[in-house]
Parts: structure tokens; sequence; C-alpha cells
């Protein structure tokens, strides 16, 4: 896992990827005494930086592999980036999900060219049914983060990252990423080791969910108590990932944990100040900017919005929370 | 007003205005049986395409008389557009606005850097007090559309469409703007005529509102019967402008009418597929690509959606139109 990874990563995506813009405003500026820039990858195809991940791995498979297909498991973010990546390298996919998903997120995977198979949480193994799956068609798993060239994938966000900020004449900064498995953190922390050294990244996390924060106190994994029951569902994770530990150790700040207010809050701002939709996942790093900024250092901070997959009563809910 | 002065607005505004990117889903595309293609001007600063303008008219001006400072009428997007554009030239705004104006507007027109002058609509007259104000101060009036230097700012959006068209190889395309006064449609229509003649300007306007639409079948200006009354409030205007109107009649295609309800629709659709914050003016354009499908001719279709400044309440009417 190297930068030179992520550099052939950001030449395959090119043309395919959206370069999300860096947004700013006065407002949150103010709240957070210090100038505030917003990498929102909401807007990134299917509203996640995952996207990015997704066509990394995709397009790094060889031909005779790729054309059989590839799976993953999942009902979120990282289902929709792999759907739409395949379908647009034209090869077919397999998003296997709980039956009791949300109807909205099963048709929105399969709306985005997939084949969903359905499993009974409580008496079928996902993990055995994509193996068998795998056999009979040939399928390559595509892992949400502890895949290099995921990472590789979603640290081309950084390369922008290191771009953008210096079109800005930012040379020292926190950079503070939303954090689930650490895939998108430790693939931004590689990106800015090596184009903007004065960049240090600092994962975010929702309070009860704070693995990567209580890793990096203690020096090695941490696990959370619970895997379920928070707003910010898109990164929550059990543990670091075997890959993504040992780069975020080496690369990170200290983690910042926010709570689900704060979250919700967050998301407001984002309406009201940048017209973007963040989901509650993806509104923490913005959550931390604005409301641990004793803890963050410099004139600037840079965020990461991860996505923007929320529905419509979880955004009502943000809006009321300011 | 011609492209050329557009081009030199361009250079004028490089470093200055974001470039905004080019949006897609593929659930718009199904709902429209085309691509739609959208341009997000509710990402440009202060929320709307009038900073474009804005910082057009105030770099246009030579330093003694820009020094002075610069006036405008407006309680909205022009408002807050000619504020910001001043404050980053480091010179004095004045802005003036009913007194029963909605405090948060006030407030965020003063936190843009300008000076906020309440006048009673019953009792005074705007033009009287900014008559006034300019010949004690020697402000220059920055007026909203009809306004060479205005129109020249917004056609930078035009120039970005055009080069952003043809990275996607679309020679051919209906581009529908959303119309009040005419700036942003003549604009985006002289910068197309020159760099991309394939794409035709089509604008959109809120009905009952539609005097765009009317004055384009008649071949001269029509008025509004009313000027207030509409949630499209950002692009309610009485009638076409005196230099945007024969633009518009040389080169724009025929007008498009939406309905309140289809721009709140809009805006939902915006939410959940692009993840970007449209006000109710702001969707009319993507709302006609959505829900006139018979009145747009081509397999591709670009909309602007020209500004994302809308409260709480309305928004959530908008997520519950669906």
């Amino acid at each position: 896992m190297n930068i030179e990874m992520i550099r052939a990563a950001a030449q395959r995506l090119e043309g395919h990827v959206r370069r999300t813009p860096l947004l700013s405003s006065p407002f949150l500026d103010e709240l957070a005494g210090r100038r505030v820039w917003v990498k929102p990858e909401c807007l990134q195809h299917t509203g996640s930086f995952k996207f990015r991940g997704a066509w990394s791995a995709l397009s790094a498979l060889d031909d005779a592999t790729r054309a059989k297909g590839v799976i993953a498991f999942s009902s979120g973010n990282h289902a929709q980036g792999v759907a739409l990546a395949a379908r647009m390298h034209g090869v077919p996919s397999v998003i296997v999900m709980p039956s009791d998903s949300p109807a909205l997120k099963i048709a929105n995977t399969r709306a985005f060219g997939a084949e969903v198979v359905l499993y009974d949480r409580a008496t079928e193994s996902r993990e055995d049914i994509g193996a068998r799956l795998s056999a009979e068609r040939g399928l390559t798993l595509i892992k949400p983060f502890d895949e290099p060239e995921v990472i590789a994938g979603q640290g081309t966000c950084g390369l922008e990252i290191a771009q953008q900020a210096a079109e800005q004449g930012i040379e020292t900064a926190d950079v503070i990423v939303c954090c689930g498995g650490g895939g998108l953190t430790s693939g931004i922390a590689l990106a800015l080791e090596a184009e903007a050294p004065g960049l240090r990244v600092r994962p975010a996390e929702p309070q009860g969910f704070d693995d990567v924060a209580r890793s990096l106190r203690s020096g090695a994994i941490e696990r959370n108590n619970q895997t379920s029951g928070n707003i910010c569902d898109a990164i929550i994770t059990p543990q670091p990932g075997d890959i993504t530990w040992p780069l975020i150790k080496r690369l990170c700040g200290s983690g910042l944990v926010v709570s689900e207010d704060e979250a919700l809050q967050a998301m407001a701002q984002a309406f009201n100040r940048l017209k973007v939709v963040a989901e509650p996942g993806g509104a923490v790093a913005l959550a931390a900017a604005l409301y641990r900024t004793d803890q963050i250092e410099g004139d600037d901070v840079i965020v990461t919005i991860s996505g923007g997959n929320v529905d419509p009563a979880m955004f009502a809910r943000a809006l009321n929370s300011l």
C-alpha cells in the first residue's frame, strides 16, 4: 500500500470520477474561529466517496476476471458504489443484502444495475452465500475498506485535497475525515504524506463508536462495544481494518468524537451555508470542525463530507436541530 | 453586449468564482427519458449564480469609482452576491431593503459585509433613498440583471457549460435556464452561441409569472399581472429587461412553464439524487426537464439550478411533495 497505487488509481479514475469542489462559507469560518474548507464527496457519483474505491478496485482487475463480475456485502454506500462502477464497466454485480433492508435501498441498488441477493439474518450467513455465488460464477469480492485497491481509490480524494489546498495557499492544516473502517482516512493520509506533508489527517467518529480514536490513544486496535444504534450508520464498523490501521497509526493525529446532535447540527449548517446534503455519518467531520474547535490547530481546517444518502425524515430532523 | 465581454469577465472571475461541477444521476435520466445534466449554481459563493454578475460588475469599475463603494436594491440573492463581491474587493456596499424583510435575510446580508439601509415600503421610495446615498457617497448602482457587465458575469456560467458539455461529448441539447429578469438566460445564450452553437437555451418560469415565455410567443415584451404570490420568489420580475430581452428573443427557444408543486418535487429530486439544495425558483429548470419531457428535444438536456437559498420550512415542504 503506497502512494504509487493511489497515483495509478487516479489515472484509472480520470474522466469517470467527479472532481468534487472545495467549498467554504464566511458563516462557517465565523462559527469555527478559523477558515473551514469542505470537500463534499456527497456530490460524488452514488452520493458518497465509495464510488472512488469501487471504480479503483474494478478497474484494477484483469479483463477476464472482471468480466465474470463482482460481489459485495453491503446495504449502504459501498453497495451503490460497486453497483454503478460495475455497470459503467459493463460487467455484472451481485450485492448481498439482509432481507429486512429498507425497500428503498434495495430498489436503489437494483436501479444502479446490481443483482440483489437477499438473505435472512437469523438463519443464513452472508459469507456462505457469497462463497457459493463466487464459486459458481467466478465473482470477485470487493471488500468495503480493507483492500489495497479500494484504499487507493479513496486516496484519490486526498490527491484532490492536496491540489485544492495548494490553490488556496494552505500549507498546514488539520484534515478531518469521517472514519468508519478507515479506507477513506488511510487513503487520504497516504496521499497527503506524499503530496502535502503539512496537512495532517484527524479521524472523526460518533460518540460510543470511537474505536479509531481509542486505538490511536492506546496504540493497538480497540473494538466498539456495539455495532448498531447510532444515526451515523454509514461509518459504524466493529474496529479499524488490518490494512488501514497501521496506516492510520503511522500517519494520523488524534481522533475527534462528536455526538449525534452535533452531527445533525452540522447537517443543518451544510444545508444553510453550503447547499449540500450530508448524511449523519457524513457530517461528523464538519461537526468536529465546528464544535471541537479547541482540539484543532491552525488558521485553516479541511473536512470531508463523506456521503449524502439520507432519507427525508432524518434530514427534516437535522433541519430542526439548530 | 457581446461574447468578448463574457470572455473578459471570465478572466476577471478566474480564481474568485467557483467552477461548479456538472452533475447527473441515472434516476433522473430514467425519469426524464433522456440524459439530464445539472449545473448546480446553488454551490456558487452566496448560494446562487448572482455572485458571478456582482463580481463582474465590481471588477469592471475603475479603481477610484469602485473604492467609493456600490449600492443595490434587493433582499435576495443579488444582495448577497453584491455584498460578498464588494467585501472580497475590499470596498463598501450598501444594500437597500424593505424594513419588513425577514430578519434572517437582513442578518445574512450584513454578515456578508454590507451596510443594510431599511426603508418603509408604504411611505418611502427605495429609488429616492438610493439616489440620495449615491449622491452623498459616490456609490455606483449595481442593477440585478439589466446591466451589461452583470450579464457578462452570468454568461461565464455558459462558458463552463459549453466546456463541460464538450467533455461529455454533448453536441446538441436544450439548455433550460431558470429565468427571472433574464440576466442568466441571456448571458448563457450569448456564451453558447459562440462556444457551443448546438446547445439552445430554453427559459423556464413558474406558472402565472411566465412573462418571458409569453414574450417569446408574441414577439414583444409582455408583463406579468402580479409580481408576488409565488414560492419561486427569486425569479419573479415584472417583465424581461431592455437589454436582456433582445438577446433572449434572438437566441432562445420557446419557454417552459412549471407549477409550484413541480418546482417542489424537483427540489426533492435534487435532494434525493444529486445531494444539492435548490430553492423553489432555482428548481424550475430541473422541473421542466423532468415534467415537460414532451416539450424538449434530443437525447441530452442540460439544466441550471440557479440558487439554493431556501429556509428549512419550505425545504421540508419540498421533501414531503414526492
